[in-house]
This record gives C-alpha cells, sequence and structure tokens, in this order.
C-alpha cells in the first residue's frame, strides 16, 4: 500500500437547467469531443488531458435513489480552461459571436478570457500561469 | 495563431458556506497543499498535476463589482479526484473517522468510494478508468 495521494482532477461538474443547450456550447464552440450516449440530464466530455467535463441537469443528479450519491448545484459555476493560444480563443469566441465578458492579465503573466456559457456558468480560457 | 484548443481544466471551483471548515478537510484529510494566503471566503490549492482546485463562499464571489466576474452556487457540488491506490485511501479515510457513503466498481475497471466534505459536497476517490 502507497501513501494516499490525489494525482489530480478526474471529474468537473457544471450544471444547467436546459443540458443539451449548453452542451452544445460546449462541443460546438469550444470543440470538446463528447464521451458516450448523450441524454437530456447528462452530457459528458473527455479532455485531451483525459479528465472529464459532466454537464448535468441538477434536478435529475440531486435525486436520492440515483445509483451513485447525490449532487446538484443552482447558480453559477465557474470553470478555467488551460489554453495555449488565447488569441486564436478570442478569434474563434467572435466568429461564433460569443461575447467576452471580461479580460486579465495576472501578475504572473498569465491571461484570462471570461465568457457565460448558455446556463450562465463563468467559463474562463487560461494561457500562462494565473496564480502566482 | 495555432488551432483554438483546450488543454484541459485549468480551475474546478466548489463552494462552502464555510470555507475554512470545508478547506481544513482538503488540507488535512485529503493532503492539498494551500496555494497562497486563505481567507475565510476563498481557499485555493494546487494540485500535483498543476490544476487548481478553488473552495469559495458563493456569497461572495457572486458579489457584482469583483475585479472578475461573478459566480456562486448553492447546493451539492461535485468533484472526483484520481487516485493510485484506492485502498490506502479508504484507510486514510477510516483513521480520520470520515465516512464512506457508496462504493462503486464499474464497467471498465475503475473503482470509487465516495465521501461528504464537511459542506456536503459529494468527493469521490477514482482509481482506473470509469468511463468506457
Amino acid at each position: 500500500m502507497t501513501a494516499p495521494t490525489i494525482q489530480g482532477v478526474y471529474e468537473t461538474v457544471l450544471y444547467a437547467p436546459d443540458v443539451p443547450a449548453a452542451a452544445r456550447f460546449y462541443r460546438d464552440v469550444l470543440g470538446l469531443l463528447p464521451h458516450g450516449a448523450p441524454d437530456d440530464a447528462a452530457w459528458k466530455f473527455r479532455l485531451p488531458s483525459g479528465a472529464m467535463l459532466l454537464l448535468f441537469d441538477a434536478q435529475e443528479s440531486s435525486e436520492a435513489g440515483r445509483s451513485v450519491p447525490a449532487h446538484g448545484c443552482t447558480g453559477q459555476g465557474h470553470i478555467a480552461f488551460h489554453v495555449k493560444d488565447i488569441e486564436a480563443w478570442r478569434e474563434a469566441l467572435r466568429a461564433h459571436g460569443v461575447t467576452i465578458e471580461h479580460e486579465h492579465t495576472w501578475a504572473p503573466g498569465g491571461r484570462s478570457l471570461y465568457v457565460r456559457d448558455p446556463a450562465g456558468n463563468s467559463v474562463e480560457f487560461v494561457q500562462g500561469e494565473v496564480w502566482a
């Protein structure tokens, strides 16, 4: 038995009242790869890093009696993605008609663009290091 | 300019009404490394993968007029961590008096342990592959 350590985040979850509408943003604008069969309550995306982004209907996922523990949040969540070329993202977002809500240059030199997904979640694109 | 691609998740956020109480669980039970100066509204953890886990007070982070876009959720969120030795985690959780809410063996061979953090968020430890 080895010392218990955390390697990294395997699943990050965002919630949306209309999962397919939000999921289309992650698939069509962000270019993420849907994993498995999507349905109205859950879409799953496999990222190049191997980690998963899960998009859930909180009303469904918070129901008791599921095969796995219940969870579900309301409100505007947040996720930040690590990207290589933030200027390419600025162009791609513009081409898709997505409004850039905010831009930020951080002390360690990293830069961020912020947009909203269709559910109102705050989606950040980060190039470089943000956390000093 | 290169084609816009997502590398992976840089920041995953969980919310807690009592951030320091929840943060102590991630620091003391999960062994995560706090990053920067914590305060009552936000703790940040740097994972071995380089990604960040952020623990926020949703009431504070959802206030308008912050230097970055507002976000904040209520309810029980979910995160899954990738681990190397799930049996070591079972022992460590038991030693800390943390109740294992659920165990799951998945079709692709991966295994999961589920616990709750002090804020009620569903925290999953995953060894191996869960998503076929």
